[in-house]
C-alpha cells in the first residue's frame, strides 16, 4: 500500500541481476554503479547505521572500471567479522578497534577474483554473538535489523549494495533477512570458505549471503562456490514440507498467518503442501547446539575471555562465563548427536523438496534492544542444511517477514530453485492481502 | 653404540612426565626447569636453528613460578604457524616479517589454562607447505629435522623443551618426529582446536604434538583435549596389522627392515601381527588429498597468492599456480570420496587393533633441502585417523626411524595405547640390534 511506502522510505533493495544487466560490457557505467552506492550511503547512513567502514570512491570507481569477471563491478558489502587488509577489522569490539588485518579473509579474496567492488565493511554484533547493534531496520527505523549480520542485511535492503557477506552460526543470517525484508541464503555447511572470518563456533561458522531477491542471491552463491546454483528454471511441482508444529517455539500468529499466506500461493501456483511432523530427536538437537558452541567458543574467544574480559559485552561475558562449565564429555556427546542427526535427516526430507517454516518467530522487535530470536535456525545450521530466506510478505505489524526454504546438505541447487518457486508464488499474490507491499 | 652417541650429542629428549614429577608442589623447581630451557636454547639453538621467537628470562620464570595446573611450569614452544599476542608470528614467510598478532590461537589459550609456559616459538616451513627450512636434525646436523614443524620436532629431541606443538596438513607431525627420534601424535580431526592457525586446507589441518615419548604426548594430548587419553595401563595383546604392499609408494629397505624389527618385538612382547590389504579405494585417495588440498589452498592463501607473490617461494608459487586449475567439480568429487572412504574405514581396522607401518619411506634424508615425503601419512590426514610416531629404533644410516601407529577416528586412547605397546616392547628389544642406540 502506498501509504505504507513512505513508513519505510528507506527500504529499496536492489537487484544485483538488474545492475549486471544494466552494467554489461560497460566499464563506465560499472563506475557510476559505484557512485551510486557511495551516494545511497551519504543519504541514508546517518539513519541506517549499516556500515563500520566505507571504500574511497576515487579507489572503488577505479577498481570497478577496470573489474572484470561474473561481479564486475558489483559494489558488494562485507559482514565485519571478516579479515580486510583494506578496511579497519573490529569484530564488532572494542578489543579490536583499528585492527588493520594482514590479509582478506578468503570469501573477500573470491569476491575480487570475481570483479566486485568491496564498498566496505557492515556491522556486526560483538563477535557475531547476540548482543545489539545501533543498525536501524531499512523498513522501519524504530527496529532492529536482526543481528548478527545486521549491517548486511540492512545495507542490501537499503540499496546501498546490491549483495553483501554475513554469517550465521545460529540464526545470523536468515533472521536478519527476514526482518529487513531481503534473500538471505545459507549454504551447506563448508561449501564457502570461513578462513579469516573471527571464528565463533568451528562445527558451525558458515558464509551468509544476502540480495534483494532469491535469483540473485543464487547468481552470487553461483559465482563465489563455483557451483550450478545459479536458478535457471523454477519447479514446476514442488512439495513443501510444513511442520505441524515445532520443538523450540511456535511462531507467532502474525508469522503463522504469513506462512499460511506462502503455503497458500504456493498451492495456487501449482505446488503442493504437505504437513510433516519432526521425530524427537529434532528437540535433542536445541541443547546440542546449546552445548557445541559453548564450549566451541570458550576456546575460540579463549584470549578474549582470559585477557580482556573487561572488554566483553555483559551478554557475552556471562555466555562464556557459563561456557567455561561445558566438560568435554558433554560437548562429545553432542558431538555424536549431531552426527546421528545428520544421518537421520534423509527420513525428515522424504517424499518432500524441501521444508517451509517461518524464518523467525515474528517480524523485527521494536528498538535496538535485542537482536530476536534464533530459536527457527540454530537446528539447521547445526545440521549442515541450506537454507534461504524468501522475502516479498509483510505482517500484522507492517514489517517484512520472511519464510524459509530448507533442504539437506548439499542440495543447495535444489533449495534455491524451491526458494524461487516461493518467491514467484507470493509475488502473484502480492496485492490480494493489503498489508503487503507492492 | 657409544660411538654413535656422540655423532648425534644434539640429541636428548626430556621426558614431560619425568619433568612434571620433579617440579610437583615445588614452584621454585619450575623455575629451576624454566631457566635449564633457557640454558639449553643457549647451548644448542645456534646449531640446531630449531627456534624464531624466545621468551624473556624473568617474564617465563615469574609465569612458571606463578604457574598452576596439569602443566604447571613446563616449557612447551609452539609452531611459528599458531598465532601469538607475545611473540612475532611470520608462518615462515616474509610476508608476514614481524607480524604481532593481536591474539592467541586457541591451542596457545589451552596451554596457558593449563598452567604451559610458552619458551617460545619454533621454525615452521613457509605456510606449513614443503619449503625446506634452515633446521638441522639434532640426531645428526647434516640432515633435515623433516617438516613443516621442522623445528618442534627438533626442539624436542634438543631437549629444549619437553613438549611442542605442530601441525599437520600431510605429513607435518609424524615425518618429522620420526625424523628426529620423538614421540609425535596426530589426534582424530577436530578434537584440538586450530583456531588461530594459519589455514592451508581447512578439511585437513589438524594439531600436532611432539613430547620424548608416547605416555609423554598422551599425557599432553589427555590435558589440551580434556578426554581420557594418558596411557594408564599398557594393551596385553594387541593385533597389529601390517599392510603387505602401499599404494603410495613403498618404504625404503632401510625403513622396512625397522618395521619388521618393530613387528618382531612386538611378537616377542605377546603381541600379534596380522598382513592387512589395502582396498583398491585407498589408492584413490592419493589424488584426493591432493586435489582437496590444492583447491582449498589456493583460495586459502588467496590473499598471498594474489598480491605478494612475489614473496612467495618459488615451490609454493608453483604449487598455487597449479591449484588454481581445480575447478570445484573435481573438488566435490574429491570431497565424495573422501566421505565415502571414511564410511569404509571400519573394514580396514576389522579384527585389528591398530595398523603398523613405517611413518616416513626412510631416515631422515642428508641435507637440508628437503624435508622428504609425507607419502606414509597424506592419506591418515584425510581420513582424520589418528597416528603416532613411536621413537626408539635407529636405522643402517644411523638416523632414528619411527613406525606409525593408526586408528579409526576417535579411537585416539586406544591408539594411544597402543602406541605405548609398541615403543616397550622395543625399548626391551635395544641392544640385540647393533644399530639401535641405547
Amino acid at each position: 500500500m502506498r501509504g505504507m511506502m513512505t513508513a519505510h522510505s528507506f527500504y529499496r533493495p536492489l537487484s544485483g541481476l538488474d545492475l549486471l544487466g544494466r552494467t554489461a560490457d560497460d566499464p563506465r557505467e560499472r563506475g557510476r554503479v559505484v557512485l551510486e552506492s557511495l551516494m545511497r550511503i551519504e543519504e541514508v547512513e546517518s539513519e541506517v547505521r549499516a556500515m563500520t567502514a566505507v571504500a574511497r570512491r576515487e579507489a572503488a570507481m577505479a577498481t570497478a572500471t577496470a573489474a572484470r569477471g561474473p561481479l564486475a563491478g558489483m559494489p558488494i558489502a562485507v559482514k565485519d567479522i571478516f579479515d580486510t587488509n583494506e578496511f579497519v577489522t573490529s569484530y564488532g569490539s572494542p578489543i579490536y578497534e583499528s585492527q588493520q588485518p594482514k590479509s582478506d579473509a578468503a570469501i573477500v579474496t573470491l569476491l575480487r577474483r570475481n570483479g566486485a567492488v568491496i564498498m566496505g565493511k557492515t556491522v556486526t554484533s560483538e563477535f557475531a554473538y547476540m548482543s545489539p547493534t545501533a543498525t536501524r531496520n531499512p523498513c522501519g527505523l524504530g527496529r532492529t535489523a536482526g543481528g548478527s549480520s545486521s549491517g548486511s542485511a540492512a545495507a542490501v535492503a537499503a540499496g546501498i549494495v546490491p549483495f553483501a557477506i554475513g554469517s550465521q552460526t545460529g540464526g545470523s543470517t536468515i533472521r536478519p533477512a527476514s526482518f529487513c525484508g531481503v534473500a538471505g541464503y545459507k549454504p551447506t555447511f563448508g561449501i564457502l570458505p570461513t578462513v579469516g572470518m573471527k571464528c565463533f563456533s568451528w562445527s558451525f561458522d558458515t558464509i551468509g549471503l544476502f540480495a534483494a531477491g532469491v535469483r540473485d542471491v543464487a547468481y552470487l552463491a553461483q559465482i563465489l562456490s563455483g557451483r550450478q546454483l545459479a536458478v535457471e528454471r523454477v519447479s514446476t511441482s514442488p512439495v513443501f514440507g510444513v511442520p505441524d508444529s515445532y520443538p523450540w517455539t511456535e511462531p507467532s500468529a502474525n508469522a503463522g498467518a504469513v506462512l499460511d499466506i506462502a503455503a497458500r500461493a504456493i498451492e495456487d501456483a501449482g505446488g503442493r503442501i504437505r504437513r510433516v511432523r519432526f521425530a524427537p530427536w529434532m528437540a535433542d538437537l536445541i541443547s546440542a547446539h546449546d552445548t557445541i558452541q559453548s564450549y566451541e567458543a570458550y576456546q575460540a574467544l579463549g584470549f578474549e575471555y582470559d585477557h580482556h574480559r573487561a572488554d566483553l559485552s555483559p551478554k557475552l561475558a556471562a555466555f562464556l562465563e557459563r561456557a567455561a562449565h561445558v566438560d568435554t564429555a558433554t560437548y562429545a556427546k553432542a558431538c555424536v548427536s549431531m552426527e546421528q542427526a545428520k544421518d537421520r535427516l534423509s527420513e525428515l526430507f522424504d517424499g518432500i523438496t524441501a521444508l517451509l517454516t517461518p524464518s523467525a518467530p515474528d517480524e523485527a522487535l521494536d528498538g535496538l534492544g535485542s537482536t530476536g530470536d534464533p530459536a527457527f535456525n540454530r537446528n539447521w545450521t547445526l545440521l549442515g542444511c541450506p537454507c534461504v530466506n524468501v522475502p516479498g510478505l509483510w505482517g500484522a505489524r507492517g514489517g517484512p517477514i520472511g519464510v524459509q526454504v530448507i533442504c539437506r546438505p548439499r542440495d543447495d541447487a535444489r533449495c534455491l530453485d524451491a526458494a524461487a518457486f516461493v518467491e514467484r508464488a507470493i509475488t502473484g499474490i502480492v496485492g490480494l492481502f493489503p498489508q503487503h507491499r507492492e
